[in-house]
């Protein structure tokens, strides 16, 4: 069966499902994985229909305590229930979770799996938050890429009904809930037709119901309560079965190969990782660089992380495998090890497979971003005669030396597929312009397409960097682009600040959003980017998208400029056939704003497509003079010294990610912030300054709090 | 140091502690652990001074959840706090409690530990909710009796503070809170001088203060949250060294030899178990039992439970150890096995032990008793060629067949303990009486002294077992009596329904509340329980405790009357020294309720002292008439019918420890339970029956809930 394709995140993907297949939808939504439980109020509003040609009740609660409570009531009373979670949320979740396992009641709660607050709150992406939950009964099912979160939410629903057994579908908050691609959907019909209606009809004849009263969840005393808790055991047997079955039927349907677990890689290696979520993409992309530079290494992506199957693990196991790394995207401060570690370690041990050397490591915690060159770093580890364990990558470790080097950082993404990156601010449209682009792209071509969008949680105002990537092979690449085809800088002050033309490939195209020609240039852009830029030969292109859109009356909504212009310069498509498209995109998004809105947008495209201007390269920039010195923000509290240059100048200057562990000593682990640094992290990202003018001023002070900062004054 | 001994049970033991070390409590009080919070709040409430001379701030708040802020709050401005829970009152706490571990701040918690809700909520004990906090970064403690829960609660408080991380104190719910020892107490000045001064100081200065502000607790970005959240890893070594400091210390004074992991037995055993709580207490004892029948036994005593040190907990294996069984009190479904498992497997295989075969084994959850046999039949499991993994002790699973049998059940206590067995009915005062006794035995006499309290969560109207044991030994039966030297039935309505007199030693004493005579007994016992105090030379008293409670005025309250037969029988202490203890604990229990409650009760001690009665026990009871059959209570409901006959009617005679696994599987693992049939659980157990007496009746229609039951209409 084929599958239309639509260009969409994992959210999205997993919510598309969840509403099929949901009578009952009880949510609170949280970071990352909000847009789920929005998109099934949206579409219930819309009066979607689900497979039972029902529109989903969905009922916001005061909590992600009460959700779980909603969900535990309405799942008893035979609706099939469901909702969307992360983190804290997740874990509010936990007491009720255990009920609704003992109980053997099918409710799904999918999981954008993000980081528990810790030392510090992270709205980013780990497995913090799925880990506290691996006692409590649920199976849980890890998806690893956007494709998966749409095929596997079907199997967590339909193996919920078939074995009766609650469910928890997880995949990698903002890697996957967030990333964009372009994957097959699910029809509802065909949906409609993997539901069994007699396991659904046993379903509701076991709900609640006045007509055959039953009385739930009651209290024991200890003389019953560990033999009823043991007759429990068979129920797992039936969660393997059904999930297998229910993978069955979606492989047989769509010709996938999904299992529990998954090997990938080579039929005799010696070396294998043992991993859950996107880090399996990319861990692929290795595998087959390694095997095809003679290494013999693979893969085991879980799937089915509980019920942990011991026997069809060691099973999925190449006999020729000597070493496993296995990868945990959690840390557990105290234990001996992480709980996939010690789950591989323990069940090599039991299924008494004799010589492997098992070690295990953590890795990405709050969506630290995780390369080829750190997985070709945990292959690398067990070649040693004595592989370093309890070990991280990503980072640089240089208290307790647990990090592994990264020695190399090759380029293993297929050679079709371009990549582009775009740098932009909080706000001024460049995350969704490019939203726009990659649906373009992945829905009027052929091509793959694959959008991640990396921002911080200061959204509005902070840097934003868009990574798309398109081609003709599957994308698999789940970490930044780091040398693009194309780059775009969105934001005129980035030029003298951080490092992206560097992110371009030597002979890409570099576009700016400047006024200034190659002579103002010179002054401005620091002498490495000069000479990276004349070295490499880089196209280097710019047009003034700030003036056009002030003069289009846009204000400082450059998008559509700096959309056009991509298009024309990265030639993905006939440049009149991506215009339409553009032109298409501006009335769906802008439509209910007016048609002065659409109109100013659609001159705005054509403004980018026309008022490009290529930059000649002048000589001068192979041998720039040098930069002037910039300095530190002075402090004058002598405690925030250190913390002002070590830390807060480094993650200023977008460079945080090759700090130190060391660095996050003194401040308690990073718990502990000096106070008043704020004022210190001046970003000077306007293109703009208000000025005061006498003569106008009423004296209404309200300039005090249009511009805070106290620049007008 | 000698410190003063005082008979009393775990719970307020660590509040003892807690009391002295604590400056803030932010409270929510759950079973088991509400008896902590309630004493640290009475004795707030009194004036009592902590060890820094002020009285404990006492706060208490809408949930765990709340408590769990506050704490947060609390510790962070410099107060040394803590708070008391349990359960799912714990599980509320987890996403706090990461915070705290993250911020490096030395709260402490102390968990009666006990059953979090899954097919069935019960309020009794296991680790499945510390298990649940393993992966927060708190540090885990655990006491396996009264006497550690004294002694550790001081290590938790002190190691706290020297690391500056949080401690998580537990200790078995009901088994050790509710189980009354005589033990040593910390008094005040000792635990001030334990306490490093210079410790405290730097604690106050890290604290929240407007004198030097700092932020804590900020949102950190992908950029750097990873490095910051490996930079507490060495932290993790302060805890152990912490504790291990603190350890020594307490050991120094009061000659105890308490370390992270404490090995009992051979020092050349072959096969041991690893175990925390209050199953090492029962372990020893039949290690000790092993060890003098020729076998080579040990047992690991997992004190610091996290941070787990795998290198210490080696070191502390003897080197000829073969085979280690590790015993879980929390059951996982659906993992490869249970926590404390995984890290002995994981830890035997990283420090490369070889040839140890290692495997897992629940028991006791929700208190389920844990007998000599149990352990005896896992040190036995060990000998096999195959050892069973994954299995369960104390019940049978005739479904999975997980359980090990019980092959004997051989007496370990020391010889010279005297055991006491108590049947009661909740509310009829022999629970409070009984603990009157072990106190007067504990605190008068030279001897050691145990009272463990058995009821269920029905409390009022239920039956109560009262387990008693004292002697010169050291007391480590940490398990019911139940062969008893001296055995009460303080309802007459037990007499016909249970099997009581059974648990009498041959030659034991048997005290009966009842009425009847020889003749009348005849008719009433069960033939098998005649011909066990015919063929077992069990001398039979009566009292008429009903009878003597009504004259006096006292009502159902037959307590201080049965009291007196029971130290009268038992000639433990002079009867006359005996009378005069009694008589203070009226005066002490009953003072504040006037004194003719006092005078009444006072003169029940006499009466029970003086009607006491021997019943000559007829030679007809050794070949008695066999007993008239009993039958199930009828049901018309056909779903119930199988409920009714095989579980509820055995729960109801006591005998519901019996029930296999395979009773609860139609019942969806016990989780679902027939409507209507509370109605059928007759117990008849009053000793009167209400009658309407017409020329009475006023029409005021109240008898309807007086007697619910209509047993007046």
């Amino acid at each position: 069966m084929t599958r239309k394709l639509k260009t969409m995140d994992g959210n999205t993907a997993a919510a598309h499902v969840a509403y099929a297949l949901t009578d009952v939808a009880a949510i609170y939504p949280i970071t990352p994985s909000s847009t789920m439980a929005e998109y099934i109020d949206k579409w219930a509003s819309e009066g979607r229909l689900n497979i039972f040609g029902q529109t989903v009740r969905v009922v916001e609660m005061q909590s992600e305590g009460g959700a779980a409570g909603a969900v535990h009531g309405s799942v008893i009373s035979g609706a099939l229930t469901s909702t969307f979670t992360a983190s804290q949320g997740l874990l509010l979740m936990i007491p009720t979770m255990y009920m609704i396992a003992g109980e053997q009641l099918p409710a799904v709660i999918h999981v954008s799996a993000r980081t528990v607050a810790s030392h510090a709150l992270s709205i980013f992406g780990d497995h913090s938050d799925v880990m506290a939950c691996r006692q409590t009964g649920f199976a849980m099912l890890a998806s690893n890429s956007p494709q998966e979160a749409m095929d596997l939410s079907a199997v967590a629903h339909i193996a919920a009904i078939d074995s009766s057994m609650p469910f928890l579908h997880f995949f990698d908050g903002f890697r996957t809930s967030h990333e964009m691609q372009k994957i097959g959907v699910w029809d509802y019909d065909t949906l409609r037709k993997l539901f069994d209606d007699e396991k659904l009809a046993r379903f509701h004849a076991r709900a609640n119901n006045p007509a055959h009263p039953v009385l739930r969840g009651s209290a024991q005393n200890g003389d019953i309560f560990f033999q009823a808790r043991e007759a429990i055991n068979s129920k797992y047997t039936d969660v393997y079965t059904a999930t297998e079955s229910a993978m069955d039927k979606v492989n047989k349907l769509i010709g996938t190969n999904y299992k529990p677990f998954n090997y990938y890689g080579s039929s005799n290696a010696d070396r294998i990782i043992v991993a859950m979520g996107s880090v399996c993409e990319t861990a692929e992309e290795v595998v087959d660089y390694l095997n095809a530079h003679g290494e013999k290494v693979g893969l085991i992506k879980v799937r089915l992380y509980r019920p942990w199957a011991a026997s069809s693990f060691i099973a999925t196991l190449p006999k020729t495998v000597k070493r496993i790394a296995v990868l945990d995207r959690t840390k557990e401060p105290g234990s001996v090890g992480e709980p996939l570690y010690l789950d591989v370690m323990t069940s090599v041990v039991e299924c008494g497979v004799p010589g492997i050397w098992v070690c295990g490591g953590r890795y990405g915690l709050a969506s630290k971003d995780v390369t080829p060159g750190q997985i070709i770093a945990t292959f690398d580890n067990l070649k040693l005669d004595f592989p370093k364990n309890s070990f991280t990558i990503g980072i640089t470790d240089d208290v307790t030396n647990l990090s592994l080097p990264v020695t190399k950082e090759p380029l293993t993404t297929p050679s079709d597929i371009i990549s582009c990156k775009f740098w932009g601010l909080g706000s001024d449209g460049t995350v969704g312009a490019n939203k726009n682009s990659i649906k373009i792209i992945g829905d009027h071509t052929d091509k793959t397409a694959q959008a991640y969008f990396q921002y911080d949680s200061r959204k509005s105002g902070g840097v934003t960097i868009s990574h798309l990537r398109f081609g003709s092979s599957p994308i698999k690449s789940a970490y930044y682009v780091s040398k693009a085809d194309f780059v775009a800088c969105h934001s005129p002050s980035y030029l003298e600040k951080y490092d992206i033309v560097q992110d371009t490939k030597p002979g890409g195209v570099f576009l700016a959003n400047c006024a200034w020609g190659a002579e103002e240039l010179t002054s401005i852009l620091p002498a490495a980017a000069k000479k990276y830029i004349a070295d490499n030969d880089i196209k280097f292109y710019a047009v003034d998208a700030v003036k056009i859109a002030k003069d289009l009356g846009l204000g400082n909504r450059t998008n559509s400029i700096l959309q056009a212009a991509f298009f024309k310069l990265s030639n993905i498509l006939p440049i009149e056939n991506a215009a339409e498209y553009m032109r298409q995109a501006v009335r769906d998004t802008y439509g209910r704003k007016g048609d002065d809105v659409v109109r100013m947008n659609i001159e705005a495209i054509e403004a980018g497509l026309n008022q490009l201007v290529e930059i000649n390269v002048p000589d001068s920039w192979k041998s720039p003079a040098p930069d002037a010195k910039t300095e530190s923000p002075a402090t004058s509290r002598a405690d925030a010294a250190s913390y002002v240059s070590e830390v807060m100048t480094q993650m200023n200057a977008m460079r945080g990610d090759k700090l130190p562990v060391s660095a996050f000593i003194a401040t308690e682990a990073g718990s502990l912030l000096p106070a008043g640094t704020a004022a210190l992290e001046k970003r000077a990202i306007n293109s703009e300054a208000p000025s005061w003018i006498p003569e106008n001023c009423i004296q209404c002070n309200r300039c005090a709090y249009v511009c805070p900062h106290s620049v007008v004054r």
